[in-house]
C-alpha cells in the first residue's frame, strides 16, 4: 500500500474519532469478520464468484490489517519478511515441492 | 508492502510449485484460517497478548492477501481506494463521529 | 446433545474454575477460532480430508456453542426453531429450489 | 437438539433440493461464516450486545453444524464425548485451574 492510501485510511479513522474503538482485540475480531465476508463469496462455489464482491471484501481485510499495523506501530515489510524467513525454513523446497501438507506432517 | 517483499512471497510459491493450490477459494479459506489464528492471540484477554504471536499471525494474513491479489491480478491501492470511497459515503462524519454503529443503523 | 453430555461439558468448566473466562464475547471468539480449525481440514482440498480431524474440530465448535447457550441461559431448540421459521420465510421453496442464491438476491 | 428440530432442519434442505450444495467443505465454510456473524455482535464491545442478534447467529451456527453431522453421518454425543475425553487429559485440573493457558503452555 502506498503512503497516500495509508494516510487516507488514517484520516478516515481520525475524522470519525474512531481510534477509541480500535483496540488490537477489536481489530483482530474485525479482520476475522471481514475475512469471513470474503469467504462468503466462495460459500457455495469455488469458481462462480462475483469479482466486485471479492475486491470489496479483500479491501476490507486489508484496511483493518493496516489499522492494526498502525495501532501496534508495526512495519508491514518487517513482519512479513520475518515470517517468510520462518516459512522458508519450515517448508524446505525439496520436502514441500508439489505438496500441500502442513509442515508438521511433511 | 514493497516490491522486494512481494517478490519474496511470489518466489516462495513458485519454488514449491504451489500455484496449483492457490485457487481464489482456497486463498479465501486461508485468509480466514490465519485471521482466526490472529484472533486466538486475544481469545481470553483483550489486553494480555503476546506481541510476537500477533506479528506472526498478522504477517500470515498479509501474505495470503498478497497471494490473492496476485492470483486475481488486483492492485491493492486501487481496491482499497475504491472501498474507502464507499466507506466515506456510508459513514458521513457528522453521523458516525464517536459512534461504532453499523451504517445501516446510523 | 443429551443431558449427560451437556453436564460433562459443564463439569469440565466448573472443575477448572473457567466460568471467569466464559464471557459471551470470549465464547464468540472461541467459536470462530474452532470453526476456522474445522475449515482448515478443507484448506487445500474439498474432498481429501481426515475424518478424525473433522470430528474433533466439529466437536470443539459444538462444545463452545453449548458453553454459550449455558452462559446466556438459552434453549437450543427454541432459538433454532425461531431461526428456522425466519429461514422458511426468507427462502420460499418455489424461489429457492435448486438455487444457492442468498435471499436478498432471489 | 431434539429430533423434531433436527427433522425440521432436514426437511428445509430436502424441500429446496439443497443437499447438492452441502459438501462437507461448503458446510465448513458456512460454519465459519456464521461464526463470524456471531462474532460481529461483539465487534466493538464485549458487553453491549443485542441478545436477539446473538440468538439468531448462534442458531445459524448450530443449524450448519447439524447439516454437517447429517452429511457425514456423525453422532453429536459420540464426537463430543470423544473430544471431552481428550480435553480432560490435555487440561488436568491441578494444572489448568484458574488458568486460561493453552495446553501446550501449561
Amino acid at each position: 500500500m502506498n503512503n497516500e492510501t495509508k494516510n487516507r485510511i488514517r484520516k478516515f479513522t481520525i475524522d470519525r474519532n474512531w481510534e477509541q474503538f480500535h483496540s488490537p482485540a477489536n481489530l483482530a475480531k474485525s479482520i476475522s469478520i471481514e475475512a469471513a465476508e470474503l469467504l462468503e463469496c466462495f460459500q457455495w462455489s469455488d469458481t462462480d464468484f462475483d469479482i466486485q464482491d471479492v475486491k470489496e471484501e479483500l479491501a476490507d481485510v486489508l484496511v483493518y490489517c493496516q489499522n492494526m499495523l498502525d495501532k501496534l506501530g508495526l512495519d508491514e515489510d518487517e513482519i512479513v519478511n520475518m515470517k517468510m524467513e520462518q516459512n522458508e525454513k519450515k517448508y524446505p523446497v525439496e520436502k514441500s515441492y508439489n505438496s500441500s501438507k502442513k509442515y508438521n506432517k511433511l
